[in-house]
């Protein structure tokens, strides 16, 4: 194999911040790094864990919105697939060779649901939600015009106060629907309970788990009498499988963020009281910043601002330091306070994002690095497919 | 000419929001909207007011990342280039064929000063913003490299916090060197107040940039005292412009958000206490979003989330209506509070984001839309480009 390319090489702009094999102190900021080593364990504890409990595990592709991280997570976490949150995300996972992919939300838009209902042409079982009545015709229209099966879950909201139905009723009267429509298949339940997942205390996350498990359990009951048992019931997040593992009546989970950890998520608790990114997952996602001024002598600004990450869950936090802080957050700058005065200009930093799914969002490559060399970069597939 | 394409003669999955000659009501939510007349107005009213006023006008690239949008300012607007924030942006204006280019930003790491340093050969004045002694060394030396000029200009730091010598005497220190460093040019001073932009009150606004005024005058008066009149003073952004233009020391504009407004800047006051999005500038720019799902009587949600916008400046504001108001804003999902539940499954509404920026560095395309129908699909040509 010949030596690495470097940037050295090439002629004027690139558009990667990154090449394999260069070391990776010459990654270019600001960009998304994950630490493959951290990665994988958080894959295969999680694959592990699903395992052992009985539970098929559907990631959840909108966190990363990755090909090539929802198919290291089929390998080495024995996932069965993913679900994401919009049929342009769901035509990137399928053309990308996942082969059942459910849309874990409604389509509405008669230009959407044409374009769900041609997606098992490619071979994939596509499964999608719905908590309306009159969403099941449309669904049924397009899988008919296409001579394909789109299999539905009925949406049950669990306390997310978003989408879905709130009562036994109206999941069986859709779910009759589904059942009575051609080209439809009734296959299960989302119920997903998406409020509580940052909740920091333990028990608090339990109490939410807890409504939500017997509004389930009250579905199915109400489905089994009328001859309509859920082939799946899938839910939960990092902050809650296990509630949803040990229910007895979800038999499958959405997992997403534990792959990558943010500092959001990092500081909810488990159940002996201690931060989830301090023993259940690594952090295994970062952006790499660069000081690039520090004319005031306490403070230094870094190139990771608001088009390199998304703060709706709070500032960044700055990886394995307590020296300095990140304090601020502009378009294309971060303010670091530096009372101390111990940055330099060019010296990189790990930040972990407030939140890793909108983050991920913004930035077009995943620098995968493992013992300080560039091992990989992976395209983040299915960016900005918000439609 | 042939009958416009529409989406329904396409096969499996499309990456564009819409198709030109389609009717704005077939466009695929969630998206960016340009209303072009209202843009056009918007541009044309800055470019006569800088014309009327003797100021030369660099807009601001980082604003809407668009190569189209740049070249309509200068056609319409006289805008003579662009500043933005990043090497890699400048490169995507550059190949665009603009060829006045300013990084008001430093750019320390050694590939991107090399990077910049080569951007010269294509024919476009490069210039860039020094804080530092030492940057003045480095960037010397990639310009010999090369064979190019750069031109620098000495940031001062007016107010922002951020980048900046804040004396007179630092600038004069830091002019000296370029003017006597091979390969670079001394030609002015960058001094952008960005903290004051978005204070509400007119009257604060203006106390602040007399602060800045002021030391800009005492650097510009310390730089004649060597011989180093500065070619050009540039600053004044949407919120300030006037203040800069009237100084008699500032001689160019960095305007960007007038051109498309946003909620955050609309809210600020104009002398009288007007809004400055009620006669001052129209709003151009929108999100448009669709209902999809209605589960719950007084609450709609829509498809436009964390992913369609940034949030940082607040939640986006529903275009011409005060019957509903979008109220929370996850990853996927707006929730629109709709007490009276007079929106139906389907609807398309319009949004003013927050904060224009990072908001149209998630989308990929600006459709513009003129008399009801979708007239051009530009691409936000430098999205993502943070490094």
């Amino acid at each position: 194999m010949n030596a690495p390319v470097t940037f050295d090489q090439l002629e004027v702009g690139y558009d990667v911040p990154a090449l394999p094999g260069m070391d990776a102190s010459d990654i270019q900021t600001p960009c998304l790094v994950l630490d493959l080593d951290a990665l994988e364990r958080n894959i295969r504890k999680m694959g592990d864990y699903a395992r052992a409990h009985n539970m098929r595990h559907r990631v959840h592709g909108k966190m990363h919105k990755s090909v090539d991280v929802a198919k290291l997570q089929m390998r080495l976490g024995g996932a069965i697939g993913v679900c994401c949150q919009k049929v342009s995300e769901a035509e990137v996972f399928v053309r990308g060779g996942i082969k059942d992919v459910l849309v874990s939300n409604q389509v509405r838009d008669a230009r959407k649901i044409d374009r769900l209902a041609r997606l098992p042409k490619l071979g994939a079982k596509i499964i999608v939600c719905v908590d309306d009545l009159a969403n099941v015709a449309e669904l049924s229209e397009a899988a008919q015009r296409h001579g394909t099966t789109l299999e539905c879950f009925v949406e049950i909201d669990c306390g997310a106060g978003r989408c879905g139905v709130t009562t036994a009723e109206a999941v069986v009267q859709i779910a009759q629907a589904i059942n009575a429509a051609a080209g439809l298949k009734f296959t299960g339940i989302q119920a997903y309970q998406g409020a509580m997942q940052h909740l920091d205390s333990y028990e608090a996350r339990r109490e939410k788990l807890a409504v939500a498990i017997a509004q389930v359990e009250e579905a199915v009951a109400a489905l089994e009498a009328v001859g309509l048992k859920p082939e799946l019931v899938s839910g939960g997040g990092t902050g809650s499988y296990y509630f949803e593992s040990n229910s007895g009546v979800y038999n499958e989970l959405q997992c997403g963020s534990y792959a990558f950890m943010d500092a959001d998520y990092g500081r909810i608790r488990d159940k002996d009281g201690n931060r989830i990114d301090n023993g259940e997952w690594e952090n295994a996602f970062f952006i790499l910043t660069q000081v690039m001024s520090h004319a005031k002598s306490d403070k230094a600004i870094c190139d990771a601002g608001l088009k390199a990450q998304s703060v709706d869950s709070g500032l960044p936090v700055i990886y394995g330091r307590t020296d300095v802080e990140y304090v601020k957050c502009s378009d294309e700058h971060g303010v670091i306070a530096d009372p101390n005065g111990v940055l330099k200009v060019g010296e990189k930093l790990k930040l972990v994002p407030g939140h890793c799914d909108p983050t991920a969002n913004v930035h077009d490559w995943y620098v995968g690095v493992r013992g300080g060399k560039v091992e990989t970069l992976w395209p983040v597939s299915a960016r900005g497919k918000a439609y």
